[in-house]
C-alpha cells in the first residue's frame, strides 16, 4: 500500500500543462500539473472535469464568467463546457476525472500532452 | 459555475465519521469528513475509495501494515480490501468515490451514516 505526498511527487517534474498520472481509483486517474500563462479554449464532450490548486492562484475563463481558483479550492467544470484555464504564476494542479481524457479536449494542439505519464 | 472552499465547507458541521458530499465528478462524489478515534475494520467490495488529507494526521490501518497519512497526502484504498480509519487528534479528510457507497462498506454499525448529505 503506497500513500502519495503531493509536494513530493511535483519536484519531480517541471514542464507545464503536461499532466502526471500519480493515483488510479477505478477507471478515474488523479493527475498533477503545473501550468502557467494561457491555456486553449476547449471542453470536454464526454465528462466533467476536477481541478484542485494544491499550490498559487489559477483561473479559469468560462463564456459567461471568471473564475479565480487558490489553494485549498476546487471546480466541476462540467461536461460540454468551453472553459480556458490559465495562470499568471506557476500553479499546481490537481485533475480528477476518467481515464484516457486528453487534456485538450475537443481541440488538438501544439499544447496536447501524452496520456498516461505516470510518476 | 460554482467553486468549492475546503475550509469553508469544513466549518459548516462538527459531527464525526459523517462524510458530506461537496461536489459530484459524474457519478463519483468529493465528500469532506472529520475524523477522531477508530473507525470499524471494513471493506468496499465494489470500488476503490480514496481518501485525501486536508488538515492534520489520521492512519489506516489493514491487515499487514499501518500507513500514517499527513497533510497533502492521499491513498487508494484498493476495492475488497479491509482497512481502518483512526485518528488520534481530529483529522479533516476529503473522500473521493463513487456515488451510493456506504462508510462502513460492508458493515452496519453505529458508525453506519447517512448518504448524501450535501453542504
Amino acid at each position: 500500500m503506497k500513500k502519495i505526498n503531493f509536494k513530493n511527487k511535483f519536484k519531480k517534474f517541471s514542464d507545464q500543462w503536461s499532466p502526471k498520472v500519480i493515483a488510479e481509483l477505478n477507471d478515474y486517474q488523479f493527475k498533477l500539473v503545473k501550468i502557467q500563462n494561457d491555456f486553449i479554449w476547449h471542453q470536454h464532450n464526454d465528462t466533467d472535469e476536477v481541478f484542485i490548486v494544491i499550490k498559487g492562484k489559477m483561473f479559469i475563463e468560462f463564456e459567461t464568467e471568471l473564475i479565480e481558483l487558490n489553494e485549498g479550492e476546487m471546480i466541476v467544470v462540467p461536461k460540454g463546457v468551453r472553459h480556458r484555464p490559465y495562470s499568471e504564476e506557476e500553479a499546481s494542479i490537481m485533475l480528477v476525472e476518467p481515464r484516457g481524457v486528453l487534456n485538450t479536449g475537443d481541440k488538438v494542439d501544439e499544447l496536447t500532452a501524452p496520456n498516461d505519464q505516470w510518476i
